[in-house]
């Protein structure tokens, strides 16, 4: 699955924290199935489903792997061997759940599982536990939040990228063409411009624009559209990209132009109000305020943001309610988007990381509604 | 996403029959995330993760959905419009769980949930609902296990296309190519042969082939390599084949085509076991037996089949310990393999489908070990 950037130090220092986060939350261990969480642990890309598969991290005490045999050679494609962990390997027919409870050095009271196990294995293995685990994102998100130098080269290595794939997006948008003309060579632009691996390419014109969770469709350009275009990728070993620029085929409309203006204001102030300390929730309100004194606190139906790293979308998110105090490393998206339905909608989106005294933008590009000439 | 092959009558009846199934498990409700059940019963392919969508089936009542309100334009691609689902949406900040706990009619006594769910929701489920879930594969797999007339058509037709591919191999596998590039022409024949997409290529050769989880690598296929061939994808509305071969390039030794032969006796043995009322682990057994006759034993590291659908493997799993009663209209794997650990390994894989008094094959190439001319 290609190089991995990071070595076994890097995974034995992360295995550590991770056990005395889990000690200092009173938890007794970690269970971790496939997912971002085993790949951030030890590297391992493994996707088994129906098989359990699991890493196990006692508070105190050494971290096993239990693995079916089926599946052990695929251990040489993580750091499993370099780290020299103990493997419990389990047959078609055995109870890899107790084998678990044996990894954990007997029933524990309490333990905390990975967010993406699936309930097949998280059911069995409460019963086998004898106590409901709690989330992992605890103990293991205030590790995966707070990014360290390569993380953050990387996550910029990705930003420089996907900025030189919306250098592209111009040319790209010909009327005439249909979105998922421009999504093809979008994607080919993601890896041509140094990704891995194409994550998700949405462009949505016209009134598609106006649906957030628009991907891409067989609608073709017109002059007039409004079209956002919102992209990423992964850079190896697995960060991501994602930015959403908006652009206009022709002369935008008065009304779009200043309605666009504000939300490019309410983007900015959102972006001016990251330094740590700040929560989570007032970064949020920064950008939602500004939308609110124009009149269109009902257009932005989403959160202004998510963290990111190896996943697309994870802690720490920007969102009302989350009262968590930004800290130093941390990186996440500032993404306020007004949508007006059936007509036309608008998003930016930038990815920034928390510096000791405000925010580093990996991106880029300039934020204003791009004209394309028609 | 393409077009759908069932129509709302036929998901009706699926919900219709969830809640009978519910209902006479004991249970109040079920509650499915996105994954192979919810394309089961509403035929939508969500695939949000951390904002929670859910199909909420209450053993007696109405059915509905519960989406954030961005998703609400993907309903489009599921049958929930035609079904008239009430839908419940929520916004980022709401308590997505309290909604279910509503569309369930109130806190359960008991209730079931997807294999899939990730422990992100089922355990903040648990905590709304105040008891802990059961999974739903009781209620559900029985329901998915019987393959309807246009389900066991799509199956038969998958088979057929992924039997020409096999049709396909001898001509690529020449020695001095790598199994990535066998894999890659393999991807596009399994497209080109009739296929929506292309689930898994497993191109296993020498030493590979003896890794029964080997997917494929740079080696180049040399004269006198054993290779192992399992490939499948799927076919509208998203049923699956899966089928192995194992090739020989030029003639192999008197032990390989030996040994063979006795995996060949036991794949046999194993169809031959099929018919209704039969468990799912005695025809394990017969594969198993004829192995260990053989004292070829502990070479099947493996069990010897798994049930397909929707998903690639799902129930019923044919293995030691099931003592599931076959029935007519189930669908799985026979797939026996023999492993010789830095030497050489083989497998033989039809699908089957339970008939009144025995077993349909959906795959028909020869079952010999297939010597391509060096």
């Amino acid at each position: 699955m290609g190089p991995r950037r990071f070595d076994a130090d890097v995974y034995a220092h992360r295995l550590s924290e991770a056990a005395a986060t889990t000690a200092a939350a009173g938890l007794d261990g970690l269970v971790i199935t496939p997912g971002d969480d085993l790949r951030y642990l030890v590297g391992s890309r493994a996707q088994t489903f129906e098989r359990l598969t699991a890493l196990v991290v006692p508070a105190f005490g050494e971290p096993s792997m239990v693995v079916p045999r089926l599946e052990l050679a695929s251990l040489r494609e993580s750091a499993v061997s370099e780290l020299v962990l103990p493997v419990w390997d389990w047959v078609d027919g055995d109870d890899p759940y107790q084998l678990v409870v044996a990894a954990l050095g007997g029933a524990p009271a309490t333990c905390a599982v990975a967010e993406s196990m699936p309930a097949l294995h998280l059911l069995p293995l409460a019963a086998a536990l004898g106590v409901t685990p709690v989330l992992a994102t605890g103990v293991l998100g205030g590790l995966r939040m707070i990014k360290d130098t390569a993380e953050i080269d990387t996550l910029r290595q990705a930003g420089a990228a996907i900025d030189r794939v919306h250098a592209r997006v111009p040319q790209l948008l010909a009327p005439g063409r249909t979105e998922a003309d421009v999504a093809a060579d979008i994607a080919d632009a993601i890896v041509a411009e140094g990704h891995s691996e194409v994550a998700f390419v949405i462009v949505g014109s016209g009134p598609n624009s106006a649906d957030p969770h628009h991907e891409c469709s067989d609608r073709t350009l017109q002059v007039g559209d409004v079209v956002v275009v919102d992209i990423g990728g992964a850079c190896e070993p697995g960060y991501h990209s994602d930015s959403t620029r908006t652009y206009s085929i022709g002369e935008p409309e008065a009304q779009v132009a200043q309605q666009y203006s504000t939300l490019q204001r309410a983007q900015r102030a959102a972006v001016g109000a990251v330094r740590p300390g700040v929560t989570a929730e007032q970064v949020d309100a920064a950008a939602r305020d500004v939308l609110a004194d124009a009149g269109l606190a009902e257009y932005f139906v989403h959160r202004t943001g998510h963290g990111i790293g190896l996943a697309v979308h994870e802690e720490p998110y920007i969102v009302a309610g989350n009262k968590l105090p930004l800290a130093a490393g941390m990186a996440f998206s500032i993404e306020p988007g007004i949508y007006f339905p059936g007509r036309w909608g608008a998003r930016i989106e930038d990815i920034v990381v928390v510096t000791q005294d405000g925010a580093m933008c990996v991106n880029n590009r300039p934020h204003e509604l791009i004209v394309v000439p028609a």
